[in-house]
């Protein structure tokens, strides 16, 4: 498309979680998450990055107005995991592991459709779980 | 290419700018614009992130000079858009909303030739308007 | 005081001003203020820390409400200063010259009664123009 | 004392917490701290500057050796905060709420004495909850 | 692939380096490389970002363990790097010019069977010399 | 004073050094100062914030134009550090461990009489030789 511009808004969220399979013992859960395993949970102020892509409309000069995209994050992500328990309080992240890898995963299936009733195409979901551990998701084929 | 290398160099201006549809009155304006609609304008730290890509210098290990890359920038954008009115002061923002979608193709613009002339590509411009809003440019095609 | 911890809230405003002295012709205030006499305005995304001191409640644990003490800089700082024109729009800034030097004094100003009547003290007020240029007010004698 | 030179190690840890008063009913601990009151708990990445102060010893240079620093932060605080529910797992912070000002109070506490033991002298201990929200505590008199 | 997620370690390390062409004599160097050419050396402190990708594990939501990838990292490059002399200490450095290009491209080198033996594939690294000056490498074809 | 403000500039630069006592043997520099001690060098980015603090001119706004607080840590200090090797090349660190604090206390010494000549006083250097490792100095008595 001519002109695509990428266009990407931070939010953030703290949220406590823990790694866990229920299948396996605790010392089982500790060897492959060491730390992160605790069973009284631990948590993180996450960093998220949403980027759509689109072209500028020739008007407005807006690929997509950024305080809409701000607010459908708000909405469908901050709103459900800011403040919460990632294993007990968020209903799409039931039964799934939150890795930083699923997390990511997660919130682009819940901005995707969205993104594109604005005529837009969702890029990517980048996701710090710290300043060290990042995670990108670019959606799935 | 083989061992294609891709090179950034940041650097930064500071301008006022509003965003402003003039065949629109003030409540139209304000609807879409916000609080970036204020008459008296308001204004951002850019932070530009430039990056061209090609592969290192047999002698150097450079894709491009740094300095060099740096003082284009300097001479081509930032001399012209930093402690700037972007909207009344910059010549290749004229008659251009100053949304930063825009400003990111401008600068494009500005820098397209130049680095092609150093037997570079321009891979993208990134402008952080602020660190919650960010816009990246890879060319139109 | 018996614990007295220091309670920093961050907030951010974009605005837009320059440094001009009337009384001076241009050639004056370009020798003085360089780039920053620029007559069509330039502008800053200015990063505020403003700090509070008091011993924590026995029992919220709480100096200040944290949530109090964004909801007042917000009324009173920056809902007047965010996306306007500092030398044109805030009522406050009038007749001054908008250094970040005074913009940190008439933002302490605008704080110290609200804080006080809080049973807190206001400790300083610390204003980043940019990443480089930083000024701190502990308030006058 | 001549030539005091203030030293600072940043060590950081992610844990759970909530801010909860037992004896209120959900109502009113929700009307207090918010969204802080999510009873399955959240969490942050804490960061955490430790700052002692002393002359510099003649021979090496050093205030005091900040690997040494960094390991007995890391022995007193982060071994027992990182990865841990704040108001579940701690030692030290049993019986009070998990404020940012009540944990950079107890952080202090865990530290004082054997900084004191090494000849030098526990300036502060600031805590950033998030780049929003900090604390920081001279210790009491 | 479906659902592949980007995962990035972020690790760092401080190293002393110049960029000093052997057949070249003082003159020459100082012209192409400017102050970077001080014989006596200079020095980064490096931020570098490791990038792999895969789909996460069923299981574990894990694309790569990141404390395996920290390890990895810390094995093949850090522990070689860190408080080394670029240009005298690291092997895997020798008879390059230490520009961060050929940094990143040899820090690839290290790393990418490793990487492969665990089932993943290393996408990029990315290395900051400076705040301003970032290269990144994706590979040769 | 009356409405004392305190300005920050904030420099960088980029240096090799190393510490060693060159009266002890390899074993015992090591012992002491772990990696810093490799023979060959190694080197940081430094992040350097200067503060002055006086009180606002009346007619500028400004305690001290920041563009000569800029230029005179330039020429004193910058200048003769960046991109130099702190043992070899720096006059004033002569016969000095380049530990952190030395260096800061270094620096105060290079700039303080400059600073009191232009009417201010130096309030403090602070030095971050790492994200993780700060010192600051406020002068001796």
């Amino acid at each position: 498309m001519a002109n695509t511009v990428y266009l990407t808004r931070r939010e953030r969220f703290n949220a406590a979680h823990k790694l866990w399979v229920p299948a396996w013992d605790d010392k089982k859960n500790y060897e492959v998450f060491g730390k992160c395993s605790n069973p009284n949970w631990h948590g993180h102020n996450y960093d998220l990055f949403v980027t759509v892509k689109g072209a500028p409309d020739p008007v407005t000069g807006f690929c997509m107005d950024l305080k809409f995209l701000s607010d459908l994050v708000g909405d469908k992500v901050i709103s459900k995991m800011d403040h919460k328990n990632l294993d007990m309080d968020v209903d799409f992240m039931k039964g799934k592991m939150s890795s930083a890898e699923n997390i990511a995963i997660s919130i682009w299936e819940q901005l995707e459709e969205s993104v594109v009733a604005q005529g837009c195409r969702l890029h990517s979901v980048k996701l710090y779980e710290t300043e060290n551990n990042i995670v990108e998701y670019f959606g799935g084929e």
